[in-house]
Formats: structure tokens, C-alpha cells, sequence
């Protein structure tokens, strides 16, 4: 039998005894951030930009971490060595929360310690989905006004992944204002006559680490990227359409609300991106 | 010294050793939904009226409980008996989550039992704040599409009453599309000419038991409400302001962003409604 064990406030401890307070304001409020990060062969991969991320989000909600937050990537280290996962795939999940206190809305008057966890497990990419091609619909985005933060308030998301599930889709396409915004755990691209385009990185979608590599991708290989939102018109004449995501990857868009999109199979722009970003996750260092 | 029990998943277990997996949805989502309820010498106000909102709030987020919410309520009063709050007041705090489960946004596929915290704990009113009136300041409505739903994604109302409490103020009335809509953890009045105005019930405010109850002693008194939100416009304009809650009762509002509202000082409605509220909470029977 394998071990879990799982990081929680100094503590490695298996999976299955790990318990926080009942007053931990994550429990009580959703008042915590979060991170999910891949790993390949022990390898997290973009670490840097997790870490960045999740030091943006615990900033934008005032939570301070007593140390630096490249010490929960040494813990996620540790435990992916404890936890025999250091050959094939893993990924790691990091949440921090401000910590135990009497229940009250606004921030603890007393010092209070954030909770920290973190966990690891193995992780089987969904390469059959990503050859073929996965269907998503599209839900209203009824999320907050600031989705550029991790946070861990994630009940729209939850609701529109279970949408998707209910209709047998992979992913829910979210629409505000008559525009895409994001996934409910994925970030959008699709391409509209000659453009790749994507939402803005503003309040109104996560600043996916993936979207970045794709962003970084695209300019190795002079792919342009719009960042025009695209209107719920345009997706009638989508030729493309993809997600990128942790643990996504580019994932092909083949089917929106049962209508195809484009042909009905991956596009040329989807699969090279695909390829590239495979390369960068498996074959280079990082 | 005075126990202070809870209740968890079906037993009774001190406050300070009761905990929670993390792999609860509660804390890993804030994927669930809650009540706090006043009581006063055991008795718990206006009962039924949240025991109907836990079960919509349950509904709207598709938990289903194994047992009616009315088994809640007992519970609480078992707890106030056990932890010695019989005498004077008291609040309850019940919450569901979806329960522990292996960390994936839509619902588990496998049957998973609710998470299931009841907890109660001695309350003082705050009496001197209800006699001079309190500061109020406004901040924008960030929160999600579907603010009728108590549920714990409470990170905009917790990062709403922080500004609050930064700025010296008790609460923070909330901005949506240039109209009132709500406060941080509470709902709102104010007299504009001779009517007295609030948010609609819709998916933008919560629908306060509070709320409720005034709306059902102001029908007594033939005080007409008028449910058209109070556009920012006429703010300068206001003779009398109030917020309704569980915890805060009728709390007049005697400044709003550092300017007086009406003289400054609580105005007639409001005083008149609060006497009428404290009599149904603390005089006749519910």
C-alpha cells in the first residue's frame, strides 16, 4: 500500500486523519486561496508562476504567510518523495486560509496563524479526451467581481462543472455580459476567421498559468493573440475553440451546446498548441 | 467553567476539539450553506422561518439532508440546554456542507453524507449602538449572481465588513448598478420622502428573516414598504436609514460615508420599528 500523506499546518499526517477546527475560517467563510500544480516525474512544473500567483491572490485577500511561499513547493517536494510519487504524473494542491477564530465576518482582531495545507496525488492526463476532442455548453457566469483572485469561494464553479456533468459535457463555458469569460476550471480560446482569441486578463477571469504558457507559446511561434473577448454571435462562426488548464492541458472544444464547432474535429491551431505545450510539460526542464 | 459543546456529524464534542476533514467540501469549496438564529431564553426566534430558508438554500445548492431541517433546531436546543444557555441570549450557528470527498469540482458521483455543524454561543445585542445609531459606509456589490442563497461563499461579505471595520464604521451598505442593494451581513432601509424603501427580494439581496419580520409589523402598523432599491442618487436625500439582521435587530444608521443621515440622529420609523421588534423578540411568543 501506498502512503498518503498530506501537509497540514507542520505537520505531514496521512490523508485520512487530517481534520482542521470547525472555526477555520476556510470551513466557515471560504476565506482562503489555492493553488493546483502539475508534476511530472517530481518535476512541478511553472512553480514559479504558482507561486507568484498564489502570493497575488493571498495579498488581495490580506492573508500574510509567516514564511515565503516557495516553502509550500519544498513541502509539496517532501511529499511527493513520501509519497513514492516521484516517477510519472502528480499534481500538487496548496490551500491557505486565514486561519481559526471565533466566527465574525470581518478579519480576526487577535493575531491569528493561516492554515496551511497541502496534499499530493498521482495524476492520469486525459489523452484520450485531448485526442479526440471534448464537448462543453455554455452557463451564464454568475461568479463574483473578482475571478482574477484563487480563492477558494468556488460554489459558481462548483455549479457549472456540475452542469456539464449533468448535460455529459467536460467543461462549462462561461458567458457575462455576452461574452466568454473562462471555463469553470479551465481558461477559453477560440479562433474567429484568422484570430486566436482570448478573454483579457482582468477581474473577470483567472490569469491561468497554462493560458500564460500558451501566451508564451504563441510567441515562439508568431501565433498572434487577440485579446478581444468573444461575443456569444461569434461562436456560430468559431473555427476553433480550446481550454487550457493545469490539469487540462490544450483540450480541444469539438462540441458547444451539440452544435460542432468548425469542422467537429480538433483544429490545426488547437493541436499544434497541444503538441508544443506537451513538449514543454514532458521533454524540456522548466 | 461553562462547557461549550457542538455538534457534528451526530455527536456532541467540545468546540475546541471538533473537526473536520480537509477534503470537506466545506472547506476545500465553501460548498455549502448556513443559518444563525437568535435566541433568547431558550427559545429560538422565528424558527420556522429559517428552517423554510435552510431548506430552499439546501435546495438551491441540490444537498440533500437525511433527515428534515426541523432535526436541526432540535439539536440547537439541545446544545443551548447542555451548554448552560437557558438564561438571557443566545445565537445558534447551523451549517451543511456537501460533505468529504475526494477533491473535483462537480458534486461527488459517488452518495456522500452532508456535513452537518450546529454550534450556540451566549449573545450580547448591542444595545448602545441600537440607541445612538451606527456608522455606515458604501462599497460595491462584488458578490456572486445569486446573493439569495445563504450559502458560506462569503468572501466579498467578509472583505465588505473588513473595509467596514478599517474605516471605523459597523457595516457596509453595498452597491450594485447605482442602487442599495444589502449590507455585508445584513439588509437595509432608509425613508426617502415619506416612503420607506428596500431591495426587492431577488437573487441580489438575501431574503432576511429580520427583514421578513419587519415587513410583517410594518403591515401591522400600516406602514407602507416600498421594495424599489434606493438609487444612489438620492442618498443625500435620506431621512432615516436602518439595517435589519439576526444579530443586529433594527440598527438605526446615523451616518453613511461620514455625512449624517436625515438630523444625524435615529429617525422616527426607525425607532418605532425597533420598540416593535423588541417586543417580538423578547416579549411575546414565536
Amino acid at each position: 500500500m501506498t502512503r498518503d500523506l498530506i501537509y497540514l499546518d507542520g505537520n505531514f499526517t496521512p490523508r485520512t486523519e487530517a481534520r482542521v477546527s470547525v472555526e477555520d475560517r476556510g470551513f466557515l467563510f471560504g476565506d482562503g486561496v489555492y493553488e493546483v500544480i502539475r508534476v511530472v516525474r517530481g518535476r512541478l512544473f511553472a512553480a514559479d508562476f504558482h507561486n507568484e500567483r498564489l502570493e497575488r491572490s493571498l495579498k488581495g485577500i490580506d492573508i500574510a504567510l509567516p514564511h515565503p511561499v516557495a516553502r509550500l513547493t519544498e513541502v509539496a517536494s517532501q511529499l511527493l518523495r513520501d509519497n513514492g510519487l516521484l516517477d510519472g504524473e502528480a499534481t500538487v494542491y496548496m490551500q491557505v486560509t486565514r486561519g481559526v477564530a471565533t466566527r465574525s465576518h470581518a478579519y480576526p482582531t487577535a493575531a491569528v496563524s493561516p492554515t496551511v495545507y497541502v496534499s499530493a496525488a498521482a495524476f492520469k492526463p486525459m489523452t484520450e479526451f485531448q485526442k479526440t476532442g471534448a464537448l462543453a455548453i455554455t452557463q451564464p457566469d454568475l461568479r463574483w467581481g473578482r475571478c482574477d483572485l484563487k480563492t477558494i469561494n468556488l460554489l459558481p464553479n462548483v455549479m457549472a462543472a456540475q452542469q456539464a456533468v449533468a448535460k455529459g459535457a467536460f467543461e462549462s463555458v462561461l458567458i457575462r455580459d455576452g461574452r466568454i469569460t473562462e471555463g469553470s476550471r479551465t481558461n477559453v480560446f477560440g479562433v474567429v476567421g484568422n484570430s486566436l482569441r482570448t478573454h483579457p486578463c482582468n477581474t473577470r477571469i483567472l490569469p491561468g498559468i497554462t493560458r500564460a504558457v500558451v501566451e508564451k507559446l504563441c510567441a515562439e511561434l508568431k501565433i498572434d493573440i487577440d485579446e478581444t473577448p468573444i461575443r456569444i454571435d461569434e461562436i456560430p462562426s468559431l473555427r476553433e475553440m480550446f481550454l487550457s488548464g493545469t490539469t487540462t492541458d490544450v483540450m480541444p472544444i469539438v462540441k458547444l451546446d451539440g452544435r460542432p464547432v468548425g469542422s467537429g474535429k480538433p483544429g490545426e491551431i488547437t493541436l499544434r498548441l497541444q503538441k508544443v505545450l506537451d513538449d514543454e510539460i514532458y521533454a524540456r526542464g522548466n
